[in-house]
């Protein structure tokens, strides 16, 4: 039996005890897995009184996790504090510099600095796993790093946010509006009070940029990252989206085209028949396509503190294992600073949900205006009739460009018979299988 | 830049031809990746005139595979020669014996001989590779054996043969039975002329039986795992099934309780809310349940020379990186053979399918045979009315056990009103989610 592996843990909630849970229950395994025992020696969290459900009498209380970095009794830091800043930061760059392998779920922290902290590990010479930052148990990351890395990849897409995922699939089982449905998921705790972060999108582009990275070999900005959150989904637009034949979904889609990389999280219309559609509620999944392997999808669940801890312990048996991969898969002088595509280059369908005056010549005028900038209508729908209220038009498209329909939004926007801001959400085209 | 990985390949039918198409597609991108080059230095095949579409005058031409184990300029072996015995047995056997990596898709090697090549890896001091082996280029194995390792693994059960999968979707979608889709299966190449080992469901008892090893961190003796195929499902069977909510998939289950494993492939009813359910044609999936990270879902194309290969290089990737994992999962010294569960003690639901004479009593007469053995039904249908043919009755039964169904069978087939060998299939309980 090797020797064990002494673990630091800074932060003690709900994934940091969870990971105290792991080590604690599963230690027997750990152990025949890892070939030799895990233990922790050192934590630091702000409540020292807390009980955790485990006997943390042997690990040293740092009052300062810092404190671990210099530390000879700790061989990995587990960063479960949170945060692209402070002290989060600091102690990863601290870890990486003087050698000691990192373990964290940080997606804010390796989104905005993944290509400094690649860096980092490398001058370092030593490891940071960051499997749980995307998709919580799903082993997004170590597949596209490891398993995959033979193919070429010409794209992924994700649902990477289950805060969104139970908002749009409550909303289309209940036929409910988001406010609502948001706040019910606030009373069961599947959305923060502040609830920013994940409506609008902000947590799935942190995990897109990370997979992006990894994906294509390069560093991302993460103001690259074409970023739109759920808030004007309406109850209609789901119901059209059924009687369409498509589901809408908060993604995060990376895809490569001539040397540019498209990175963009919008909520989008797909297909019933692909598997992404199916699924529901707080779970997760990630497509990814290569050369040689075609479609492979990965689907658990995204966060939580069972799989998010699952995913750090994964990456602690690496450490115990002597496992050492380049931080973003790639050796790091290879890294490049990956060319973002602009998104008004984006070609795809559309669909449009108008509210309009129900008057002769509105649908004559919208229909003139898409004419104007060469786009092909697929299908338009007019329900109802009323000579008092607004009435819905949805309108789907052929291909286009994303320039062309921000031009004919322009011109409609102007139409004294559209009464509202138009709904815009993009189609994409994922085979039904 | 390190130094090249020199790699000798044996075989080179689809899938070993499809490694070099890997490699030299990808070249750069797996320098990139490995932090070293890739090359082909020996191959060997029976066709050497065969044009492969890839440059291999630089490589070594061997008659006889095992010139590679003590050729110095070989550095790691892929065996895709197929076969538990024989040559691909003896090649991987020494190459391991003399500390030499191999990078194989044998799943029956795998299967029959696991725990015993698991020793030799370990006693060479090198490891053996085996992605390919199970699914295609669904990264299963590296997410059993490393992502997913901090968990206790109480399942794991999937779709793990391609043709099996596709003839079941095909008779479902077009209402034609087994022999009729099977027949055009092997025309459109999808099953292969003596369809046995696929359809009987030994492909995927091999697959099953790896999995199970590393999934249970012991060593599965194959003769123990209960095999079942598809030949007997009947049109009709598929069609009743839908009615009851219900797919028919032939599944691979592995399943701990009280330190005894099930260990099963049949085909099987799942709900057609299960995400497996929905996993058609040639394609795989593989669920697996841990303690801490719940369910997770793998999926994709699980055979066809570009996925088989992906996984044969992504296991390369690992070699090139110096990635050494205990073969099985687990440090060889702990592993132990698996208590395998009779299938007798299996308790679940079941569906039986009865052909009998429309005659007044025979109802009564088989639900007296299932009071009897304690057995409660959950539906029946009786379909149709004839004084001449026979007429199905369809019974689904709630939880019993697999004793108390045969010797339900066993009465049932006595029954003069009984026309044909009862139609059984288990009713396998997966979440709808």
């Amino acid at each position: 039996m090797g020797k064990p592996l002494n673990i630091g843990i800074a932060g003690l909630g709900t994934v940091g005890t969870g990971v105290l849970h792991i080590l604690d229950r599963n230690a027997d395994l750990l152990t025949a897995r890892g070939g030799r025992p895990m233990r922790v020696t050192a934590v630091s969290a702000r409540d020292r009184a807390k009980d955790r459900g485990v006997d943390l009498s042997g690990a040293l209380w740092c009052d300062d996790p810092l404190d671990m970095v210099d530390d000879p009794a700790v061989d990995v830091i587990v960063e479960v504090i949170g945060g692209a800043e402070g002290v989060a930061r600091l102690l990863v760059e601290r870890a990486l510099a003087v050698g000691k392998p990192v373990v964290t779920a940080n997606k804010a922290l390796l989104a905005e600095h993944g290509g400094r902290l690649a860096e980092a590990a490398a001058a370092g010479d030593t490891t940071l796993g960051y499997e749980a930052a995307v998709a919580g148990g799903i082993p997004v990351i170590k597949s596209v790093r490891e398993a995959l890395a033979a193919n070429r990849i010409s794209s992924l897409h994700g649902i990477l946010n289950g805060t969104c995922n139970y908002i749009l699939t409550e909303m289309r089982q209940t036929g409910r509006n988001f406010d609502e449905v948001l706040k019910e998921a606030q009373e069961l705790g599947y959305a923060e009070a502040d609830p920013t972060f994940d409506v609008d999108g902000i947590d799935a582009a942190h995990k897109l940029a990370i997979l992006a990275g990894l994906a294509f070999n390069g560093t991302v900005r993460f103001e690259d990252v074409h970023v739109e959150g759920i808030r004007k989904i309406g109850a209609e637009d789901i119901a059209f989206a059924e009687e369409l034949g498509f589901r809408i979904k908060l993604l995060g889609i990376a895809r490569a085209d001539n040397g540019e990389i498209e990175l963009r999280v919008h909520p989008a219309l797909v297909r019933r028949s692909a598997p992404i559609a199916a699924v529901d509620g707080v779970f997760n999944a990630v497509v990814v396509v290569g050369d040689f392997v075609g479609e492979v999808m990965l689907e658990g669940a995204g966060a939580g503190a069972g799989p998010t801890a699952s995913a750090i312990v994964g990456d602690l048996l690496d450490v115990a294992r002597g496992i050492r991969v380049p931080v973003l898969g790639t050796v790091e002088r290879t890294l490049k600073p990956l060319a973002v595509r602009d998104l008004d280059r984006h070609r795809g369908a559309y669909y449009l949900r108008l509210m309009v005056k129900d008057r002769p010549g509105v649908i004559a005028a919208i229909s003139a205006h898409m004419r104007d900038q060469d786009i092909s209508l697929e299908s338009l729908i007019q329900r109802g009739r009323s000579s008092t209220d607004a009435v819905p038009v949805v309108i789907t498209t052929h291909e286009t460009s994303e320039a062309a329909i921000r031009a004919v939004l322009a011109k409609i926007r102007q139409e004294s018979a559209v009464v509202e801001e138009p709904h815009m959400i993009r189609i994409e085209p994922f085979n039904g299988r």
